[in-house]
């Protein structure tokens, strides 16, 4: 698949997965270095063992290509490690015309991303993303960002890469978390705008973990195609989020808070997917409450959920700190907390305000479930 | 006047100066928060203590905005003080509708500018330049950043502000070095783009120092006026400094590495416009040897600035100090050095790469100015 297209009225953006992926890639960077070009490809130990070797036995180009390693890890999506990424570019005397290869999971997409919107006010820079998460969400659609006093996300910037290359053999070095990971993504985007594809699902996980699905099977294709599709339909039209981008906001509202919450508690804290699969539970139930979602569907996605995620229990103590970590979200306005909820699987609603009566409500449903 | 125009094929913006400016910005921040919003104004002990009073006797909407402080100076557009301003709105629960009003120099607008653009991936901000410097150049065009390493503006965004109001009573409130400081690049506009400004400033100023204009002259308004529309005309068409918009850098490539220089051997050394005075002199005989500009005119342009500007005398040894930090220069590519040259008072060339002979020559020739 090759999407192209224009973002914010001018900026031209394009996405290539398949089996051709490299051979674009090498046709990208042949004519995006007419003249020179100093290349810096991003890696943690990680994807510099897994993928660096896949990706360098498929250039010419990139051999020359410098290696900039930042350990793995959320923790690691810290002002401190802008500070020594801005430094490691300025050592090696990068310059404006630079480009950054951001080869790795969500961290290195949006850590690198926010690296090349600030470095010298701005460099090109591409996503190679190598996690199911990365592929489907985080590397696509120029959010940048890091973590910041516990908040996630909470400093960044909107700048889109050049281009995003999707090599779905990278799947096959994951472990079956990492998988579980990207997943939560995928129910989101069919929950938000694809009913069909939602009924797929519950077809074929009702009785089944997707752990099952052996990673090198066409279906992964088929569902980050899908998914990418989504996503890209949604922000050509609201590049910075200011309306409808906020649907695939649904289930990160309370998804960031608990990710944020147990990464404060607990290190390395809940996976993003995981936090964000618990979050479209909590969402779901808000959504049932307040936008109509039908109790059987309510249910269905519960069950789906829990048949694929370890249910994350949260202490009577922990319900302060989830509310105080929801106030700092930015979809937020006038201390009141905002959701993107359901109406029905496939359609979704933004900007729900909720009041704290109805929050409790939904912590007790959560809390029941364990 | 009143510019109002597009940036970026999208962003509108507009500018405000003359007597009516207040009444602009109240009726700006009338429309601006038909929803409640949360404002917050960015100051250093100088503005709150001499502009803030001014300011809020002129609005009613502003007797609510929250006040921030930082200490001036230059030494303070670090990335330190950037994580104490995140904090800060983090903190004073700033959402994303929040409004960040920067009342300040260049200091204040860039580093304000540059929290904009990166908290919770921007919010939006309007700019009072209470500076001549920032009046004629730092608070217009969207250029943010902070310095890092030892590099000018090292790290930045391009996001411009929603409005930029500018009273010229601010001036009344500068030192005579400050202003100094913000007319070197007005000279630097004559010299780039406007012939007739420049013959002007030559009869005005040849004789006698700009000093010596009272700072409440009705030509200062005309100046600040000129200047920015002669800034405005180029970013339009380049807002991201792709090719037209490095005419505003004449001045700036020697200007910077002087400044950065005196800052890591002196405090708080140079102001910025005094460096630029000296990088008018380096850059301007540069352009004697190299595009055609007159030999009379090199000297005319010479005795302007001394008459205007204190020599700053640079020891044999911090020659190999500012080549390195030249080096650094947004403007270069594959490690050679670029300028933007004249070719004749109001005629510049962008993207001159000087060879390191031609550099040693016109060190030699500013040296034997002492």
């Amino acid at each position: 698949m090759k999407i192209t297209g224009t973002f914010n009225k001018s900026e031209q953006f394009f996405v290539v997965t398949g089996e051709n992926v490299f051979i674009e890639l090498e046709q990208f960077l042949n004519d995006f270095c007419i003249l020179p070009v100093r290349i810096f490809i991003l890696v943690d130990e990680n994807t510099r063992h897994h993928c660096l070797p896949i990706l360098l036995s498929h250039s010419v180009i990139l051999k020359n290509a410098e290696i900039i390693e930042i350990p793995s890890g959320e923790k690691n999506k810290s002002i401190e490690t802008a500070v020594q990424l801005w430094n490691a570019l300025m050592e090696r005397r990068a310059d404006r015309h630079a480009l950054l290869i951001n080869l790795g999971g969500g961290v290195i997409s949006d850590l690198g991303g926010f690296i090349s919107s600030t470095f010298q006010r701005g460099i090109p820079y591409i996503n190679i993303p190598t996690t199911l998460m990365a592929q489907v969400d985080a590397a696509i659609g120029g959010k940048t960002g890091l973590n910041f006093g516990d908040i996630k996300n909470q400093v960044g910037t909107f700048y889109n890469p050049k281009a995003v290359f999707i090599h779905s053999g990278f799947l096959k070095t994951l472990s079956k978390d990492h998988i579980a990971n990207g997943f939560a993504e995928v129910i989101k985007y069919a929950l938000i705008e694809d009913a069909i594809l939602w009924n797929k699902l519950e077809k074929l996980l009702l009785h089944e973990s997707i752990l099952k699905i052996p990673s090198n099977n066409l279906l992964w294709e088929k569902l980050v195609d899908r998914s990418i599709k989504i996503k890209y339909d949604i922000i050509v039209n609201d590049f910075h989020e200011e309306n409808i981008r906020k649907l695939l906001n649904f289930g990160h509202t309370f998804g960031h808070a608990l990710e944020a919450m147990s990464m404060r508690n607990f290190n390395p804290g809940l996976h993003h997917g995981h936090a964000v699969a618990m979050g479209i539970i909590f969402e779901s139930y808000l959504s049932f409450k307040q936008t109509g979602l039908a109790n059987e569907d309510l249910n269905s996605i519960v069950s789906l959920i829990l048949l694929n995620y370890e249910y994350f229990p949260i202490q009577d103590s922990g319900s302060e700190q989830l509310i105080e970590f929801m106030s700092h979200d930015k979809k937020n306005k006038d201390h009141n907390i905002y959701f993107t909820l359901l109406q029905r699987p496939g359609k979704a609603i933004i900007d729900q305000r909720c009041d704290s009566e109805l929050i409790q409500d939904a912590l007790e449903y959560y809390h029941q479930l364990r």
